[in-house]
């Protein structure tokens, strides 16, 4: 049985997994009668990329809909598969024999096979023969939105392919969709990258200490989940803040690359997740720099742990996402109501768009192969809301089980967002601007889980100490 | 005074660096009697760049040029230098206002020019405008080949720039030249980056034990170089090959991803550099897994350390690299025929090209802000060489106090160009089979330092044990 694996300390992910992932596309296409047994699909995968005009290369990452389908992690191929049988063709580049000199061994057609186990591989220059012998009567190749980035799929293109009959739109919605119910072996994989980032992100709280810079967290990140679990790439750039910073939602790229000294009394909000074999996890703890949490520290943070619980305690098939946002944004603002912060009617504050000056983005987003996955706003689903902070949402869906999501709650205290607030009298009435004053240095909390939806509730794959008790307890220092 | 810095631990870049390079650029243009005194330089900045249809981001890097000049950090900038006054204009992204929330803070044009030092700051939309005003008699951008990847600079473009006199031909050479010799402020980062990349090759090799997988190597590395020196890129793929990975000259990229299980008796090489605000290290040490050489690996690592103890005593100004190069392998082959793997003249084996058996690559090249730095080959400097192995030099220059390179001597037993030479005669001559044999499985040793080019020789910062002794007293085991 041929499998992808870091190391036999690491996960094995059986390629049969890919064979599942295109059987399950398969069987779906096979409803829509447009299609007769002569359609098949083609997927382009993966270029390799320079650092502009530099024979640097970028480590090549794989594109995600052609890992669903191929498990490939090599650049440069392409593969088919037969919709009617469920065959598989692999397209490989040939390469020049001095390959085996500068880039390793020169893998022959039958390695290929026995390694992706595809029923057929070719080279890519075959490509039109090899199809022209199918005669097929449609190709299916992708082309759709990314409702996170606004970018569009690119679909697949070889020369020679203007002779035949081209759909670009009937495969991506099916294939969004398939990959937004989790297989049991995906679930596996999510399971094992969950941990390892949790393990991680563990040993960071462990080394913490104020006098650290926030990129040395990112390092031990880094480290752990490549050394361990065999994660060379993460799923995001990590967003390592501490004090101001953690109100930056985005913190962590190279303008604001976490390069800030942690300082005693700061809290640190640590966004991070490992990527294996092309699966993510999306991880975030929040916790105090020194290991012990002040009063208002705890108030927040503890506002913040009340409206995740909430969720985590509501949340199952049949259960809409939305609901589950203004849930948890329902819970912190009363949270907040105790504390002192705010006055006045939840209800009424959540319809002047209280919750969203504290808590700008959504309550979570799906991940599997892309950390904001697909299949949030397909055509079927419903459309993006208008709703201050809802609007944020990533998917509006109704949950189903199989479906992989983050629950991440925050509370921030963002400059331009407060004075927007205190600027706007219909939002203005409900902040009690002494109190929100002392924080105004704050920062945020974030506390992000990733969880499998199930038919009566949720399995939560994120295992890190949550509570102030069991932060607390973790990071002192023997 | 400004200065780019990862924290009080690491190198401080001075901004006046950068302006140091303008001026040196502007000096060099003044000559150039083509130009008038309304002539300026424009170069556009890298952009962010999205993982294919996602919204996950690359971490951002600065193309090496525009960080040459102006040593920004952010992407989607413009820069102009005023070729008679040498004054810089600085033109940044108008961001919206919503950036603060999710990015970080929004920095004004005066934050702008206190943090790069340039004379002006506009934003990008303003670039036509500023630069119509000052009615420029032409505009020079930036387009040629880099002979190293076979690709070409992208001119700096916006629209309309039409309007115009444009000239993309005479800065490309001019600048390219100015990076070759590297200046004090220059010289004191690669000291910095290459000291770093030392210590975390040491590291390394304290660490390393059979039994441990390839990658846990390149993760000790890249953690070393972040957490204590700040470097959060590499000047290219960690290149951790054991065994017989190590003669893969290029191992370590996706398809050959560092993923195998140390062993017992293995040889590692392990070629890796940390980047510091884009200047580069590239340092390979060769090293038994269990800290103990066997004679043969002796016998290899010390006709590799005579090869570069020879090139490092002959260096300096004014000698040609091509003859360096078969410098080393003269010598290299001479230390293989008193170890029985060769027999007769070592200048008739030269002649039949058994150097390039053994080393196919070149004895090193150029780095600064590129691993492979530019000016290797520009239009008034010797051409490529035809010879095998020699055509392989990135550069075939005679060299300068201030040039920056890598002497990286090695010997291979790589299959495909071993059994080639048995099948030709007029190399097979000189092999002697049954000894060569035994080394068939041994994989390859390469020993590279980063020196400086001195008036009568160089100064290495490479700091590492590099002897065979050096190396077992560093490695043993407490």
């Amino acid at each position: 049985m041929a499998v992808y694996q870091m190391g036999n300390h690491t996960h094995a992910i059986p390629m049969s997994l890919f064979r599942e992932n295109r059987e399950k596309l398969c069987t779906e296409l096979r409803r829509n009668e447009r299609l007769d047994n002569k359609a098949v699909v083609l997927l382009q995968g993966g270029e390799s990329m320079n650092l502009y005009d530099t024979d640097v290369e970028y480590v090549f990452r794989q594109e995600s809909y052609f890992t669903y389908l191929f498990g490939v992690t090599e650049p440069g191929c392409f593969g088919l598969v037969d919709i009617s049988t469920g065959n598989s063709l692999l397209f490989v580049p040939r390469l020049p024999a001095d390959y085996a000199v500068w880039m390793g061994p020169l893998l022959t057609l039958d390695d290929f096979k026995k390694k992706y186990e595809t029923h057929f591989v070719y080279y890519v220059d075959e490509l039109d023969t090899i199809i022209s012998q199918k005669s097929p009567s449609i190709i299916l190749t992708m082309s759709g939105p990314n409702t996170d980035s606004g970018l569009v799929t690119k679909p697949a293109y070889f020369k020679g392919i203007e002779k035949y009959v081209v759909d670009s739109d009937i495969l991506f919605p099916v294939i969004a969709e398939c990959r937004v119910i989790k297989s049991p072996a995906e679930i596996e994989i999510l399971r094992y990258v969950a941990k390892i980032s949790s393990d991680a992100h563990k040993r960071v709280m462990k080394i913490m200490r104020p006098g650290l810079y926030e990129y040395q967290a990112e390092a031990e990140f880094l480290s752990y989940s490549y050394s361990v679990g065999g994660c060379r790439h993460m799923s995001y750039t990590c967003i390592c803040g501490a004090g101001t910073n953690s109100a930056i939602l985005h913190y962590g790229h190279a303008a604001s690359p976490n390069d800030k000294c942690i300082k005693e009394g700061e809290m640190c909000l640590f966004d991070m997740g490992a990527n294996y074999g092309g699966y993510t996890s999306d991880i975030t703890c929040s916790f105090p720099a020194n290991g012990r949490f002040t009063d208002d520290q705890k108030l927040i943070y503890n506002a913040v742990l009340a409206a995740r619980d909430a969720v985590c305690n509501s949340a199952k098939e049949g259960v809409s996402w939305v609901d589950m946002h203004l849930l948890a944004n329902r819970v912190m603002l009363g949270e907040l109501k105790n504390g002192g912060l705010l006055i006045g009617d939840i209800e009424d504050m959540m319809n002047a768009g209280v919750n969203a000056i504290f808590q700008p983005h959504g309550l979570g987003h799906f991940l599997g192969l892309d950390v904001h996955d697909v299949g949030g706003y397909l055509p079927d689903q419903p459309a993006r809301s208008t709703q201050p902070g809802v609007n944020r949402l990533r998917t509006a869906r109704t949950l189903k089980a199989g479906m992989y999501i983050t629950i991440e709650p925050g509370c921030y205290f963002i400059e331009p967002l407060l004075n927007a607030a205190f600027a706007n009298p219909e939002q203005s009435k409900y902040l009690v601007k002494n109190v929100i004053d002392r924080f105004r240095n704050f920062g945020g909390v974030r506390i992000e889980d990733d969880v499998l939806i199930t038919k009566d509730g949720i399995e939560n794959f994120t295992l890190v100490p949550r509570t102030v008790d069991e932060i607390e307890k973790w990071m002192k220092k023997d």
